[in-house]
């Protein structure tokens, strides 16, 4: 065993780390505990946010077992002090004599483990199956890089474009078959956002619902955007799962109110308006089109004026991969190369609010 | 041999049936003539309208072996004399014994050449795998029905259905790979057909091109609708092949015309003003959606109003297949069960010319 063995152990880790939630504002970890005889000793992975980190939960299982012991982690042991101390000085503390680490930590407050363990006597080597742990914590990273959730907006359309029909009726647009996939898609992530506009004329309930019609049993943040009271009868408060009202009207404040209630991925659902503001913003990074077989020829853009006046300017979108769902058909693309909102463009508004309208059901 | 190796030889009848042409406006259609002791004595299909039909083709080559054989025909030999005589007759006067068929012949014009070689004393089985000699000659079929050439309307949209620029700019939506893919869907037709708006406007060449870039040797017809001059300079006059100008603006009209110049299979190239008549009146059978991942926010809708108000009314297609086409999508559906215009709603107008602009290559 030994270095030799390193790939098997790490892939290991990796599969306990593929455990771990997503979305969440930590990153997914694994880690396994080998004794110098090649007996696993200890194995954990993180449960997201406020749980111990995986190389606690591993030396918890390993004991005194740990001690003269390789532990193969999955990403960097942290070397900071936040909700739990720093990952580096347990696995020292324990008497592990080997550190083996896929992924270098991408987070400036929380890099530097690597030296702390070497500082601290233990040898360490980085690096291994780097990539795979990576790809297993691309969207986290890419959060982390734009200090802001992602966005993926989802719309439903003919193929002409149309998202409702002249005198405004929409219902429905797709088949049976795209609404319970964007019921599993919602599924994906921890916020499903509208503006008040689309609770106001739909009343939507937001709700992630399984195929056979019952409630999913986690449901991701329901939020509103936008100046208007939400009706305290509107049908998003029928279901468990906690409520939030963004009380603005700009992207980046209602996604910095919602990066700090610790949401890193939403699911936008609101109208042409709405979509609108987050696209002129660049703050769209993921985009599920549902596309009907069916024409209006008039009706409702699926999308309002973006201020693109010639097609040299057409926002251009990567395609990522295409389904027929039912009879229509799913599009999903991502924003291609081009002008990202970072961190740095985040505007802070002292005066924007949030509004919990409905507490969680469970904490 | 005889009833027992019929299926065998009349696969092969419909192989050679296959090698004929379609657009056209004859069925096609195959012939295998068997003499009694298993030997092929002719071979035959028919190549087009003008030219023999596959009995004669086949009976040629048997010559005198004819006396005595069974011939295999994928349609029921026709009754009626058209450019040629009637093949019952023919096959009759060669002597042949026995003639099994796939298909009944569903033009009633042609119809009744079963009765009449049975009574020449013929011995006539039918049916024989009419299903796939049914399906090799589907669309010819739909033409006879509908006393019309099906149209095919092509179109080219952003995902939010925009077919130009707010400032009309429109090259180019789709990317090189679908522009190829259109090229070879225009060569499965045998006419494409816009209106004078985007000769005008756009000038486009209308040509099929090999992904070589070549000009294909074939090129279908190349017509214009619309009561608009079309420039003597206008760049479709460039390639070899015919075009015509049909000067009326009334879709009825205008594949009326196509089909009394033996038209039968219309790619429709034009604009949301020109693919909107034709929508309204019922007159397109099948959609080739190119869809762009891209977004425009305004600008020219893919598909003028079509007077439908309230989603109830949407025009539902039915999707046949899904495609990525270079980094575009390409959807193909057809319309769904409705009123469909019949032979007998085509409007006959004195007043409407054809004129012939550019006579054809080859005769």
């Amino acid at each position: 065993m030994g270095a030799t063995a390193a790939p098997a152990w790490m892939r290991r880790a990796l599969q306990l780390a593929a455990a771990g939630p997503w979305p969440d504002p930590n990153p997914r970890v694994g880690c396994v505990v080998v004794a110098p005889d090649g007996t696993v000793v200890g194995e954990g992975f993180h449960h997201g946010a406020g749980t111990p980190h995986a190389e606690v939960e591993a030396l918890r299982e390993a004991g005194d077992a740990a001690r003269g012991a390789t532990a193969y982690v999955t990403l960097e042991p942290c070397s900071h002090t936040g909700r739990t101390g720093p990952c580096a000085d347990a696995l020292a503390d324990a008497g592990v004599a080997r550190v083996v680490f896929a992924q270098s930590d991408p987070n400036p407050d929380a890099a530097g483990g690597a030296e702390r363990l070497h500082a601290a006597g233990v040898h360490v080597t980085g690096g291994v199956l780097a990539d795979e742990a990576a790809a297993l914590n691309e969207r986290w990273a890419r959060t982390v890089d734009l200090g802001r959730p992602l966005v993926t907006w989802k719309l439903a359309t003919t193929l002409d474009g149309r998202s409702a029909a002249a005198d405004g009726s929409s219902q429905w647009i797709t088949g049976e078959a795209a609404r319970a996939d964007v019921h599993l898609l919602r599924a994906t992530r921890d916020a499903v956002l509208v503006g008040t506009g689309t609770v106001l004329d739909d009343d939507p309930r937001l709700t992630v619902r399984m195929p056979d019609g019952a409630l999913a049993p986690d449901q991701p943040l329901r939020a509103v955007m936008g100046l208007r009271e939400v009706p305290s009868a509107a049908r998003l408060h029928d279901a468990p799962g906690a409520v939030v009202h963004l009380e603005t009207r700009e992207p980046r404040e209602a996604l910095e109110l919602l990066w700090r209630k610790g949401v890193r991925d939403v699911w936008l659902e609101g109208g042409p308006t709405l979509a609108g503001a987050f696209l002129r913003a660049g703050l769209v990074d993921d985009v599920y089109a549902y596309v009907a077989p069916a024409l209006l020829g008039a009706g409702r853009a699926a999308v309002a004026d973006l201020g693109i006046r010639s097609i040299s300017d057409v926002r251009r979108l990567e395609l990522v991969d295409v389904a027929v769902v039912g009879g229509d058909v799913r599009i999903h693309a991502v924003a291609a190369a081009g002008p990202v909102a970072t961190a740095a463009t985040v505007r802070h508004d002292a005066d924007v609010t949030t509004t919990d309208l409905h507490a969680p059901a469970q904490p």
